[in-house]
């Protein structure tokens, strides 16, 4: 529901929305139809004349569930858009339970993953009506025809929402497909995974003792360059022993977290093949949580960030990437094609611009493989614009994109250059695993997602702060907790508009950016059958 | 001194110390003469003969301090050597009180630092004599002529000792050589470090506001497109905001750290360098301890370990780099530069090799984006070995190497291939800081740095109680409780020599490797004038 309703920007928006080829996904002037229009999270159930209204730039409404809907979990949710940055909210969400089901040893078309017919929502969520029957009659984690995750997702784009919409709808059926090829291993959690499909881990001959593959038959000696017998050079070396194949035991975990790392890849492949077809603007970040028997799976792409809160606990589920987080990865690739810098850029970094009187002069610097500064004697070559620039969040890359992982921006360029953002870019997630099954966890123990916009503003301890108090003076019983938690946060995030600007708690600056927030309590996993 | 003496390969071992173009250093075959002669710590003060001694594979003799030796901060050492994987003890050791002395802003010398006149080592260590009552009319880490640092550094050399031999003498030299150039600015502590030499920080123009410099004039409009106004496509995007030039500051603290680093550097360039006068085998590890103007700053390249022990509580102050640690680098490169991987290794890890009847199959695979594991189609150049391999101690790079950062091995190439090994390894260390003026410390709370022979058998925990317990036991006024307490460490490693092996507690395996440890007392580091 809209907390405030139509505002002074709302005819102008209407404007934008009703035109294909600009706003919502779209880009001005160009000739392809969108993938999909503009829209907010499927699940608040908006009307067209409501998502209208929630655009406004000086109102600033807080969106919430509206009270006849509800969320896997009872999840809370709120969302603000931004003062004025951007037309439109460029952030975009999406929760739902979702079907992996049984298929035949083989990858999933990646082309045209929303397609397939055994990966499917299992329902028509928001509500979660019908869920809860069907439940009764699974294991925790399965029906009948497959695998069930439940599934939430933050999505916070740049240069246009085509990206961010599209990876909303989208992804989600990309983590089934994946899901999809290792549903029988994922079930049968008494065997390890097989290494080769097919065949049994105990009638490997590679267990069994020297059997020398097609290459490299001088392992031995070789191998013993460290730490065991045979070394070269020493003449008292004892005979090698044994020769024995040994073969990694991957975990069931390890196939989910892969499934979701490549699930990410091919999000981001259909969205640069698709481009051809459809106008898909911009990038996004991308926080994923999968919940897959009994474990949370949070994947991370971006600055957003997810965190565990538990008996006062803050348990960092998620690591933020930036130019200065990954400078040295940058700068590592910068230094190893520099064609990708154009003979523009350089891919040392300086603490502000190099002036051409100061070449000659000895200069603080460092390159890829430092951490701390060190001066260099400056020349023509450095004064070249730096890869990496600025601090904070004025850090940039290319001078142009101040996060360094997510989806799109396949087509985005140095201004007025040739030089292409996307190399720099990565669209991998780093996911990290909570066992929900470990702890017994109470109404308060919540994860806690949301765009950079939240955590701009406030800390972490002043995040888990606002939401324990909050919870703390609800009905435990109640559903709409989380929801009223989420709006609480995203409320003292913006802050109100006093003397020209918005502020919060001491006079601080609220943000002005998109702010989007998902209070997900986890004793729900306790609880599934 | 010699716990043991003599042993039944001792004459053997004679045989080898006499020859000057094998074992120490020595390349057996190569015509070039030593750059050093093998050796034992110069603290040691061991004969000749005793070297001899030492490198007793069955009786393995603990090495310690004699008793009319000291160290700075009476800190303690023991070593034992391996139990037969190679002739010579391959680690080496190093302790000693520096002078950084002032000179005109410009780098040492790179390719001479040992013979720079205004870099040399203060005193003849190893037993400290004259450094007391010079320190006396000194302020904290400088004297009337430089700045004073406390160094300690462990090696753990491989396929040979001549790198560790070489680096455990001229390392330090390298890091009063890139300390020099900034002694000046580091005794200043009241003004930040200046941005470029000779300049105040206050007339720098880029502070004062919009001067633009001669490349990516567009910065403000470009730089814009996460997290402030005037993102393109914005239709009601608000003007762009005065523009300010922002200049990092940047701590004294970073510049120490940039001159380790850079050391590090120097160092192995100086190995490839003297690689064509002297013969100078194999590679080794670095375990730097630099104590300057009250902080410690951990620098660590290889696998060697150095930790905190602090009323009872752990502070790793290093990661060790191994295949494991830092596969996703080495992917990265080798997906990169794929003619590093010479058309025989692929840079994908599967969890053991790949047969030929397996094409075609569907097997366990990661790559350089991933942390988890998927199944993919095996392909033909899948079954190139791996470019790492192997789990645990027995994880390689390129079936070669167990270890990823290091000195020297510019030579070593893959057994009876023309691939070289070097470009996956790096010669950056990571550097950690401690400030030791922040805590008061007690007589109990140490430094321990170890090779990896120490940490193989026992953990952080065990080692932490080991020294806790010993050092209780002593008196807290005897100068030797370290040097003790380092003794009864390498003991409990290497175990006793029982059933044909060395055995520890628990019947557990002893450490066959060369073992050696620094113990470290922090309250030294308080009471410096």
């Amino acid at each position: 529901m809209l907390t405030r309703v139509k505002s002074a920007v709302a005819g102008f928006m209407g404007g934008i929305m009703a035109g294909g080829s600009s706003g919502g996904g779209g880009n001005a002037g160009s000739e392809l139809p969108l993938k999909f229009p503009y829209m907010r999270p499927e699940f608040l159930g908006l009307s067209a004349d409501e998502i209208e209204c929630s655009a406004d730039h000086i109102a600033r409404p807080i969106l919430i569930l509206k009270e006849t809907r509800r969320l896997p979990w009872a999840t809370g949710y709120a969302e603000v858009i931004n003062a004025g940055k951007s037309a439109l909210n460029e952030d975009q969400a999406c929760c739902e339970v979702v079907v992996a089901r049984r298929r035949p040893m083989s990858y999933c078309p990646p082309s045209t993953p929303s397609k397939t017919p055994t990966a499917k929502r299992r329902n028509s969520l928001p509500n979660g009506e019908g869920l809860g029957l069907r439940m009764e009659h699974s294991k925790m984690g399965e029906d009948s025809e497959g695998l069930v995750f439940h599934y939430w997702a933050l999505f916070d784009g740049h240069a246009g929402s085509g990206a961010a919409v599209v990876a909303s709808r989208l992804l989600q059926h990309h983590i089934a497909c994946q899901l999809q090829a290792v549903i029988e291993i994922l079930r049968n959690l008494a065997s390890p995974p097989p290494t080769v499909l097919g065949e049994e881990p105990d009638n490997n001959p590679y267990l069994q003792g020297n059997t020398p593959g097609p290459h490299r038959p001088t392992l031995t000696r070789a191998a013993s360059l460290r730490g065991a017998a045979g070394a070269p050079g020493s003449p008292c070396s004892t005979p090698p022993p044994p020769r024995f194949f040994t073969e990694k035991r991957i975990q069931h975990e390890s196939l989910v977290i892969g499934a979701i790392e490549n699930a990410f890849k091919d999000m981001d492949a259909q969205i640069e093949r698709e481009k051809h077809v459809y106008n898909i603007t911009g990038g996004c970040t991308a926080l994923t949580v999968v919940y897959l028997l009994g474990k949370l799976y949070v994947g991370n792409a971006g600055d957003s960030r997810g965190i565990i809160i538990r008996n006062n606990e803050i348990i960092p589920m998620s690591t933020e990437f930036t130019p200065e987080s990954e400078r040295q990865r940058l700068q590592f690739l910068g230094f190893m094609q520099p064609q990708l810098l154009g003979n523009e850029f350089t891919h040392l970094e300086f603490p502000r611009r190099v002036q051409r009187k100061e070449v000659g002069k000895r200069m603080l610097y460092r390159d890829f493989t430092m951490n701390g500064w060190a001066y260099k004697t400056i020349e023509d070559e450095d004064l070249k614009f730096p890869l990496i620039y600025g601090e904070g969040k004025k850090a940039r890359v290319l001078a142009t994109i101040g996060v360094t992982r997510g989806l799109g921006d396949h087509d985005l360029k140095v201004h007025d250059s040739n030089i292409y953002i996307k190399p720099f870019l990565s669209c991998c997630p780093e996911v990290k695993v909570y066992n929900l099954t470990q702890y017994e966890h109470g109404a308060d123990d919540v994860l806690v997602m949301g765009t950079d916009g939240l955590w701009d503003v406030l800390s972490n301890q002043e995040v888990a702060e606002s939401v324990t108090t909050f919870l703390a003076n609800c009905d435990p019983d109640d559903l709409h907790r989380y929801t009223m938690a989420a709006q609480d946060l995203v409320m003292r995030a913006r802050g109100v508009l006093r003397d020209r600007g918005w502020r919060i708690t001491n006079e601080r600056l609220g943000s002005g950016d998109d702010i989007s927030v998902f209070i997900i309590p986890l004793m729900y996993g306790n609880r599934q059958p």
